[in-house]
């Protein structure tokens, strides 16, 4: 966190404004029958136009071999140093959902407040040995995806805990999130989970005295939640893992005095966002209603935070034509925001996600950054292998906001 | 400071030579109309030809994006960490002078010794607030240079400390600068400007015990200042900041057993040199004069820093021809000490200074490094795209010196 200080203590803020145009899951491998990776496929020539006046190179979300997940990743895209920085599991998935229940109702656009303490949890079985009663099954026998939602449901209508509000989230199977809201909660506990069969669950403790009423108020939930399945066939208890509160980072208008704006149209990222100080703009459901989100509020801020999901989404499912497709969608979206004026703009992913492998890979991540002045170099379009011969280099991620800081006069001299 | 004890513990001196030449500000950005930058532009035959035969890359002499000033940006260059080490402003502002007072008396060649304190001031206006003087201007209204020059040969005439030297040096409008030399003095101590006006200036304390001869010697020094300008309209006491002794950091011959000689004009590159363990070589006042003084003293060092300032000034003033002929105008120079016959030669920069940009910027810093032996690479210009391509990398700066101990047989092997 030194260098976020000593980056602070240089930050002079003034009316340039920045764009960071995210393709999640950007970098892509060779196609096995042609040898070309998906950048390397697709016709995108207003995006090449802009690489030709770029610097172009690669970026690493954390040390080489080393695969980010989105979290993580998007910790090092927006500067902060994501080896001291975790954002807790139960954190990520509150964040990444429209599905949260309040006393049984769905709460619009949940997002996570300072203060408030989120963890992931899990359906299990118990029965009485000894007159104890040990886990069984961590996993409840991975009961049906609509079984555990329907018990999700029938918790939050009758979980009650004095002062403090609770935000149950389904997930796949067993698992499902759980956010307490109230006063005096610190999320520094340990975990309910003792990871293996025949044990009992272990009883919430606080790691430091602050964290005390965190503790008792999550051994409380679990007691409640154990008597209201003790008529279930699938579940009986829960165990609890990840409990950690909403990190405590300074945010980027703090470190920088930016005002800054995202445009995402999927919830994990719009929260991970709004974590970091971002607002968050709109509604958009597609890249045009991004790209109109962009347009309405160019002139409200310093920072933009543009995100395309569906690079990764499709790669996940190793469909390596439609990614050609979406970077080719976005080509001309890409123009429109660049016609806005910016007078910094990176290209960039939060991690690789080829097509071959079906999910995130340690592979350092295609970059072009442009600003006025700007040494640009040779590199005819923005791909895997041209981005690593740029003259950016292959660098850590987190350099990024810092550079486009700097190129757009923002960072002070570094001693006299 | 880890990494100097393990590469002076590995030093082991030889009779190779090691020259270092430094363009300061080399590194520029396209011109708009033609896209090349300075050094794309110079016709420089005898340099090109040695990069032909060098390992190039870039510098950095801080983190990417950081803007270093001249101090980090030597420090970095002699391989000190100067996250670690700063060269206080007070220190840095005489080390840039020929016009420090003693007594009302100019000194020639002053420089710092160890102990010595230094400060930066201001002078300033106060005026008494029910019972006590409140500072209502902290810069004195910006009083002309000439006016504020005056006032500091006035006080260097009558202002005296038993037991303690006083060096003045004036400053542009109501800045100024002193140093105080004398037994027990630690520069260890609080500022005595408030940082706001409508509150007294701040009685100098000591941030520990070893300090406390200073800051007596501060608060007598404000005394007898605010006495003697109390007829004076534009300026009724001065006030102090950026207070530190000469950095306590190893030399260079005490780390690696080097004899180190020094060559440049301006002052602060030799004071810097000075506080680094060089001695400062003759008094040469233009390129030729530099280049004699490296021939002069050739057979008497190991270690040469040789100091180009003109880049960087023409660089300040937008001039891109200008720093273009300066390149050019350089080149036969260099020649000249590459004839000298030397074991290892850098050619670099402390930061770069784009002409277009007018000041200087957080770019990589345009290095060519020949040693016998090298492993050359096909670069065939020092220009800032062709050396972002070199096979030396981009890399901090302060590896630079390692690495010519290295390559000149001067460091031994780490571990068996």
């Amino acid at each position: 966190m030194k260098r976020l200080e000593t980056l602070s203590a240089l930050a002079h803020q003034n009316d340039k404004k920045i764009l960071i145009w995210v393709f999640d899951g950007i970098g892509g491998l060779p196609h096995p029958d042609t040898g070309k990776t998906e950048l390397e496929c697709a016709n995108t020539p207003n995006i090449d136009a802009f690489v030709q006046k770029s610097m172009t190179g690669r970026t690493m979300a954390f040390g080489r071999g080393i695969t980010p997940g989105s979290g993580p990743g998007h910790l090092a895209l927006f500067g902060y140093p994501n080896d001291q920085i975790v954002i807790g599991r139960g954190v990520l998935e509150v964040l990444g959902s429209s599905k949260v229940l309040k006393d049984g109702k769905p709460v619009e656009g949940f997002t996570l407040s300072k203060g408030d303490v989120a963890a992931r949890g899990n359906f299990a079985t118990e029965q009485i040995v000894d007159g104890t009663a040990v886990i069984t099954d961590r996993r409840a026998g991975k009961p049906a995806t609509e079984v555990s939602g329907a018990l999700i449901k029938m918790l939050s209508e009758n979980v009650k805990i004095d002062g403090v509000e609770i935000f149950l989230l389904p997930g796949k199977q067993h698992r499902f999130s759980v956010v307490f809201r109230g006063e005096g909660l610190v999320g520094d506990v340990i975990e309910t989970d003792p990871q293996v069969t025949g044990l009992p669950k272990l009883a919430c403790e606080a790691n430091r005295p602050e964290a005390a009423r965190a503790a008792e108020v999550i051994n409380a939930f679990v007691e409640q939640v154990t008597t209201l399945l003790a008529d279930q066939e699938q579940a009986r208890t829960v165990l609890l893992r990840g409990i950690a509160g909403r990190p405590d980072v300074p945010t980027l208008p703090e470190l920088y005095g930016l005002r800054c704006g995202a445009i995402a149209a999927y919830p994990m990222y719009r929260g991970i966002a709004n974590l970091l100080g971002f607002d968050v703009l709109g509604q958009p459901s597609n890249h045009r209603e991004e790209i109109e989100t962009l347009k309405a509020n160019y002139d409200k801020y310093d920072l933009f935070y543009f995100h395309i999901k569906e690079t990764d989404s499709v790669s996940h499912l190793g469909q390596f034509d439609e990614k050609v497709k979406i970077f080719e969608a976005c080509d001309s979206l890409f123009q429109e925001a660049l016609d806005l004026g910016f007078d910094a703009v990176i290209i960039t992913g939060d991690h690789c996600t080829p097509c071959v492998l079906k999910e995130h890979s340690w592979h350092p991540i295609p970059t072009a950054f442009w600003h006025k002045d700007c040494l640009f170099d040779d590199t005819p379009k923005l791909t895997e292998r041209g981005c690593a011969r740029g003259i950016l280099g292959t660098i850590p991620a987190r350099d990024m906001v810092p550079l486009a800081l700097a190129a757009t006069g923002q960072l002070l001299k570094y001693g006299a």
